[in-house]
């Protein structure tokens, strides 16, 4: 499997971005071959320095960066020297089988569907972002707000591009597939969701449960949950909003006296496993789904355990035939 | 000050409101007097049994209960003697300020809507949401789910309901006001949302700080975060859920062993007040912004306590005079 990495992207780039390479490499589950686009230099010291072999790697110079603050797809057509824009261009060209960047996600989903382009059949590509559920198991949210306006035919291949995801990735005979709504009963939501609603009633190839309030996003009633890319984008913030809030009070309410600090103290091996049970890193990234190859997002706030799961991820990503299985499935789909 | 309150209304309903109204004349704050909706016999005997004077109470026999499950504007026009439309005509007809309910939020929207009617200028009234930020203060969110459907000019009215609300009710003397979007920057967001953006910026009378991000709903930059309802709402229950969730495994955490349980004890008192800080509860309820009158809504769930808060809220709402500030800066808004 060859991995296209963007080496420049991201708040933490390029070090944290090479660590996660470093990390991938060292472990013995990762048998790709990467190809690292970015500032030479930076990357031959960083080799150097922690004295990795770069036997599995190819480096390829580039000059330009795109930063998190630039119009998409200005800088896309502007920078066609920078490291994301070169590291999709692999992926188009067949050199790589997926991109994986922890830069501007305008700036990769653009370039992805500009340059890579939208599978036969797909009206518009979607973020994908796999949760852990309270129940122990996980979810797959989409669109996280590659669409800032959906159509109700989009909403309704977003969910045959989660079906597919999830039964490939995870191996679910027939994922359950929910939209999201502002109230569990068909006719609740806005025009635009209950059009949608129809549509993924009417598609037999889905094991469509209904609507799903956001109160139980990461509840684990579904495999998929599908919504447009605006209401995805905020239900996805706002519970890891609302989840980093309360873990943050946990910390100030558990360092407040000595008392506290005792108790933490006790509690501490339990608490780690909680935390462990919510950890987004271990999921690495969100893929985007509906394009020629793979391409994974990763978040911008990575660090190098982070960006090692996503190239492992990126992995599996490819070997699971996901891109394959949604070529088929929407085909001819949107006639 | 007179209340409305809605005795049948509210999954806990009778005894949790009933629990609500005895706690609240039982508070030395409270000086107001109640009108009690619902079935007189169930209410006599509440008293009875637990001995609390009527002497600031009148009770007023309905017949018919409005349930969580039927069409909002179906069932108000069908169940005139139910008690959640008695308790909105009172407030209609001058006989009470405001209607507390834990009832149907659709037939309580609709019905005050439709019986208490809008004020004078206003385009579609708003479901607010008082917040607890985790920096210790509050933000007002708005429209948490009245309007699945919203259009620019909604939420420029929104924005300024949620202006008046904070200046009176918290007395900010210019409230921060960000729009909920899928990104900070002014281009990010729906084509709804950015026409919005355009006309809060314009909005001279706004302390307008721009787009917020779901991430942040919590974070305590702005005052208010005005949102289109469909928004506003996945965001509101996406943050309770991942709260409530993360709780949850906080509480499957420090009880899984003997070690985690020792260290819970010794830490409860720290976390009593974390979870203080982010009780819902002490915040009551969610106004109706935007009719002639008090319209409160308390969460389905409402136990007493949630509900006796909510009866003082509903006074406070009266008293600080929100209504009527929103009428004086609405007025000829939306010509």
């Amino acid at each position: 499997m060859k991995l296209a990495i963007d080496i420049m992207g991201g708040d933490n780039a390029p070090i944290a971005i090479l660590d996660g390479v470093r990390l991938a490499l060292e472990n013995p589950a990762f048998d790709g071959s990467l190809q690292l686009y970015g500032d030479a230099k930076v990357i031959e010291q960083y080799f150097d320095t922690h004295k990795i072999s770069k036997s599995r790697c190819t480096i390829h110079p580039t000059t330009q960066i795109i930063g998190f603050d630039e119009h998409p797809t200005a800088a896309i057509r502007a920078k066609k020297d920078s490291s994301i824009v070169r590291a999709i261009r692999a992926v188009a060209e067949g050199e790589a089988d997926c991109v994986v960047s922890a830069g501007s996600t305008g700036a990769l989903l653009t370039g992805a569907t500009l340059i890579i382009k939208r599978q036969a059949g797909v009206l518009r590509p979607a973020l994908s972002s796999m949760l852990p559920t309270m129940a122990g198991g996980r979810v797959l949210l989409l669109d996280c707000g590659a669409n800032a306006d959906s159509k109700p035919e989009y909403i309704a291949q977003f969910a045959r591009m989660g079906h597919a995801y999830m039964r490939q990735f995870c191996h679910i005979e027939s994922p359950k597939v929910a939209l999201l709504s502002n109230g569990t009963e068909a006719e609740k939501g806005s025009e635009l969701i209950k059009a949608a609603h129809e549509l993924l009633k009417a598609d037999t190839l889905l094991n469509f449960q209904g609507n799903t309030e956001a109160r139980d996003l990461l509840a684990g009633h579904a495999d998929v949950i599908v919504a447009d890319g605006f209401s995805g984008n905020i239900a996805l913030k706002a519970s890891e909003g609302a989840a980093a809030g309360v873990m943050g009070l946990l910390k100030t309410a558990l360092s407040s006296s000595l008392r506290a600090k005792l108790g933490a103290a006790l509690a501490m091996p339990a608490l780690r496993g909680m935390k462990r049970s919510m950890d987004y890193t271990e999921y690495g990234g969100g893929a985007l789904l509906g394009v020629r190859g793979g391409v994974l997002k990763v978040h911008g706030s990575a660090q190098g355990k982070t960006f090692a799961y996503a190239i492992l991820q990126a992995v599996e990503l490819c070997r699971s035939g996901v891109v394959g299985a949604i070529g088929e499935l929407l085909r001819g789909h949107a006639d």
